[in-house]
């Protein structure tokens, strides 16, 4: 597996476009395609919130039905989330307006929306950008940037990631992009994210690939606790490296879930990174564990406590914060026997031996959650099973932002 | 019922005082003495934290053997968790000093602390700190109200509250003080209640009340999703009103209930709307639900969310961060048949219907919002039950509070 440059376009036969259409913001693009030049197999995942946007209504009818699809249209102004059949029948036709440009199907359009919830769709705006984006697709890695930046709303910094693989002697490429900043969202909506790819595979394969892998990327990050009604990862697979088919369980399957992986995690880690208002990406690691399930479930409750965020956001070895939220996690461990460690690119420092502290320097302590990416390790003494969640600082920045959204 | 002045004092035969230990601050009280003249028989619950204060773990077992208690003593400086062998021995001690000076045995003292975690306690100051204590007990109000200043850490107000209730033809007195601000803790630890009455009334109906109130009061509040190591209340009950001995089942325990309950919840309200950094206390109520277990957790999602709780600060009617926080909660409901109600002094606006929303007033709606009592109404039209769960709006005070608490 190669890490390379690019995004959405790396793959064989993949176009991009971004238009700026005026939904929401005046000075910036608002509106992405993706766009396969042969139709794709798709697989996705959705959000578990009830409470759905109408895209993801759509889309996850599109990935049941096992349609192929050809097209992804994304706006960033409005969620399309709580707007009724009215708002059902805008994302409908939505799809619509980009089949016919694209001369295609309704049927292999998805659809993603991101914004504020409750509004309808501005349908003439919506229209002009997609006669732009149609018209200006291409192929080259800088329409892929494009698009990643025209699909941000409150991050500050486009997520692309890109892999090559080898499947049998054949090369395989991987690309995506993102937006943040949680599964646990940051904004109103959305973390969205798509995964484009020239690999032959089977649809079982590519579905199983993405749902599994899920779980330990986008599913492990955190900015705030709240699950957005529009949370959508898509992969599309068009097949034009022409590599023999990946089928589900053989060791191409492995190798190419291990480069989907890549991809994933790098864009998971850069929305966690870039949730709103963070100055630092904070990791959790359990280590020493029994099972993958207690390990996970202790890792994400430490991202996801606002006293730890905002204690990393000062700076402050608040150990005590870290352990009460592993404690209150509901998985089990015994405090008693924990080991605990600050990690950066300032060094590493043990804090508490078998439960209780150390006489450590709180001021190389600081200094190691001073850094850009500050990592937690614990280690429970149980077994030898990791987890690692991601998410980041709580700071004056997300109130922010957040106490006045709408307007 | 009848509500009345004072708290923990209100009841006959018990005594309070505040000391200044210095034990962290300088300039204030730090330490509290509950003291009753006759024994009391006592109920308590306790955090669900798997890692436990060493005060918790005294406490519990007071109350699971079933003795009897006639002192509580306070510290609020530090919280004497993750302290291992050594912590458990000083609060050991604590109990013993307490006992020596008040003439009783050390396994009726009970012991609670609050403040940062992983701290040993200066025993030279507590041990004079309860000299002092013992020395200056009243029973007049004025003494409840200067212990319930001692117990607060950041919080901005004392809380307390009593009620007198008829129980056969005696009147019966419960009062109570708290420090917030959470089950779901505010600093670093901790929620602390401490409830006296002069009831006569079995150890299986006292603790029978607290157990299922605090399910409705103190377990139904927010500050920011931490629960904490420490969080304590404790009831007791020394039988001096003379009343008849109340029983579990009885109508005179449910009298008794009612009159608790009364004392919790607004224990438990005052806590929610001092949460760090408040400047509202956020109430979401669900009606309309088919069973309480639903009502409650859609209630407690709604101000278990920060983005709602940043929405709140802003005055900001972003109902759609409510419909998200219901839609993540876990409960069972239909998204489209919601009606949505913001309430405060200032007026009841409903902002959506069946699930999308009205042409409603954003003026109007920010006027309601701007009180310092807030209220969500979501009727959900199931059935006939309601629930209420109590928070705060997330504030940049908050950040600033929790960014550098040890220092």
């Amino acid at each position: 597996m190669q890490v390379i440059e690019g995004g959405v376009t790396a793959a064989k036969g993949f176009e991009a476009a971004a238009a700026a259409a005026g939904i929401k913001y005046q000075d910036r693009t608002d509106m992405a395609l993706i766009y396969s030049t042969k139709p794709c197999k798709v697989a996705g995942t959705f959000t578990t919130n009830r409470v759905k946007a109408a895209p993801v209504k759509w889309d996850r009818e599109i990935v049941e039905k096992q349609l192929k699809s050809q097209a992804v249209v994304v706006n960033s102004g409005i969620a399309n989330a709580c707007t009724g059949a009215e708002g059902m029948a805008y994302c409908a036709q939505t799809a619509e307006e980009t089949a016919k440009v694209l001369g295609v199907e309704a049927e292999s359009v998805l659809v993603a929306s991101t914004g504020v919830i409750g509004m309808q769709l501005p349908m003439e705006k919506i229209t002009k950008g997609i006669s732009q984006l149609a018209k200006e697709r291409k192929s080259d890695l800088t329409s892929g940037t494009q698009a990643a930046q025209a699909i941000m709303t409150t991050d500050t910094k486009k997520k692309e990631a890109a892999v090559t693989v080898e499947i049998g002697d054949t090369l395989v490429t991987i690309g995506g992009m993102a937006k943040g900043s949680g599964m646990i969202h940051p904004n109103m909506c959305t973390m969205l994210a798509f995964i484009t790819t020239d690999a032959r595979i089977s649809k079982k394969a590519l579905q199983a690939a993405l749902s599994t892998d899920v779980e330990d990327t986008y599913n492990m990050i955190s900015v705030d606790g709240d699950t957005s009604t529009n949370d959508t990862v898509l992969l599309l697979a068009n097949g034009m490296a022409g590599n023999e088919k990946i089928r589900y369980g053989t060791r191409e399957y492995e190798a190419f879930k291990e480069a989907l992986h890549y991809v994933n995690e790098s864009l998971a880690k850069e929305m966690a990174g870039d949730g709103e208002g963070a100055t630092a990406l904070f990791e959790a690691k359990i280590i020493g564990a029994d099972t993958k399930a207690q390990a996970k479930t202790l890792a994400k409750s430490i991202v996801c406590s606002n006293l730890t965020k905002a204690a990393i956001a000062g700076h402050d070895a608040n150990w005590g914060r870290i352990l009460c939220a592993m404690g209150y996690s509901g998985a089990e461990f015994d405090p008693e026997k924990v080991d605990l460690y600050f990690e950066s690119e300032a060094g590493r420092l043990q804090i508490i031996e078998n439960g209780t502290a150390l006489d450590y320097s709180e001021e190389k302590a600081a200094e190691i959650l001073s850094q850009p990416k500050v990592t937690v390790i614990a280690d429970i003494k149980e077994g030898d099973v990791e987890a690692a969640a991601w998410g980041c600082d709580l700071t004056h920045e997300y109130i922010t932002i957040n106490a006045d959204y709408r307007s």
